[in-house]
């Protein structure tokens, strides 16, 4: 099926494709091929279990070297999103929660409105063994699923990859776009959505919130959820983090649950962002 | 990506995949993975090069063992597609001809309705190194190619097929179908939306936010707009009326501003919300 034209200019930009603890260089390979066949050229990898640079990855590619040589390799999924304004998690599986549910060609067309008006995407894709932990599809705005055949659902990440990437190209034909009215709100970067959950992920927990414990994971993923289906823009969180830090004020007497002498200067320390920025009050 | 519910009928059906002299043994398998996925189950094989069957084709099928044990092996082009009522060849090259040249798409929706009206259709994939010669591709009726990157055009045969079925798929949905749906986000009455930025209003009050007094009113502009725009719905609201009042838990030693001596009573007041239902933390 070769076809390449080296005369023309290679097609970049795009949403960020995001491999969650790939196992196989070959599928790191293969989705290096599936995003330059169809434009895509961001890759970003968390954990690659058999290290990074990888041969096997670079003969699967086939001559993608600019997505190999691109590829950067992050230790946390927070790391990998931090500068992102909007995320796609991609699962084969129906999970609990508030996130809307999109086919890949809705999705695409999605994306393509927000990186027209300059938002920062990516997709999550999910380990060969398992996909996506819970909490990890918690991390996204919205779901991506594959309109498979109901008794034989198996895509590998490559195949997922390339159906995504594929999707993407056809979105930015005039033809296939139809009419649709794109969000006049840019969503705040992951980091700042994340600074906003942390620091009130410590304010609840100096109240004895997350109880049982056993249930907080459960617990933060709900929360996490909630604060981010809305894609809140930067303005937004800040006036979010004022009524935070507002409502975090008062120092304990009694904290429900055992008491916590050295919860006061865990607050103090929390006040002042996890993602070390000062919180301002701009609101006021 | 495995989400396979053995309860569901296997779909079957469909256009007859039809691989020219396939060369390696995993790319049939492959490439009948990929058919399983996207509801198509009947294989063909010109002159495998390395014999069948084939182990390392069962292997790579991943499961897809329906397609594998009925692949049907030819000698000829001419024998594999004898039966067949009309056939599509893929190129990633153009030809010289008089033959319509279709994207995926519309040549799904073409097949469709062939198949539909009780046609047998195919589509022609070539070998890895070469694909298709002009004289296979004169054996067609159409021509369908895909949409890539012209600087990086490499789909091999399975990425192809992957794309076809894909489409085939997708062309038998009025709309694009995900297998499951998210959740229908109706948005929570006005009556709670008003009932928790009362509440929180109340927590705020008395933590002295409000200030300068003068400013109050354009502040609750802000905070009401911020708490409106993302539409949230009663479970929703009911996570955060739960997360407010963990905060708002802590009574005062000194709130910010002037001291009030009534607070404590009003706050008890307002813990049970402004339009006097109660708050549970049903999230717990």
């Amino acid at each position: 099926m070769a076809g390449t034209d080296h005369d023309k200019p290679l097609i970049t930009g795009g949403p960020a494709i995001i491999l969650v603890e790939p196992q196989l260089g070959e599928n790191i390979g293969m989705v290096a091929r599936a995003m330059a066949n169809f434009g895509l050229s961001e890759l970003r990898l968390i954990n690659p279990r058999d290290g990074w640079p990888s041969e096997k990855a670079r003969a699967a590619a086939s001559k993608a070297d600019h997505v190999i040589d691109g590829a950067v390799v992050f230790d946390t999924l927070e790391e990998a999103v931090a500068d992102l304004n909007f995320i796609y998690a991609t699962t084969a599986r129906e999970r609990d929660g508030f996130k809307p549910v999109r086919g890949p060609e809705e999705a695409s067309r999605r994306l393509r409105t927000r990186n027209d008006a300059g938002e920062r995407t990516g997709i999550l894709f999910g380990r060969e063994r398992f996909g996506l932990s819970n909490e990890e599809v918690a991390m996204a705005d919205e779901i991506v699923t594959f309109p498979v055949n109901p008794a034989f659902a198996s895509l590998n990440i490559a195949q997922a990859v390339l159906l995504m990437s594929y999707e993407w190209m056809k979105s930015g034909f005039g033809a296939e776009q139809t009419p649709f009215a794109g969000p006049d709100v840019m969503p705040a970067s992951k980091e700042h959505l994340n600074g906003m959950i942390g620091h009130l992920e410590s304010a609840l927990d100096a109240r004895g919130y997350f109880r049982p414990a056993a249930k907080k994971p459960k617990m933060l993923d709900n929360l996490r959820a909630v604060l981010t289906r809305p894609a809140f823009t930067l303005e937004e969180i800040k006036l979010l983090r004022g009524i935070i830090s507002s409502l975090d004020y008062f120092s304990p007497k009694t904290p429900r649950g055992s008491g916590n002498p050295e919860r006061k200067a865990k607050v103090d320390r929390d006040r002042h962002g996890k993602s070390g920025e000062t919180v301002k009050d701009e609101e006021r």
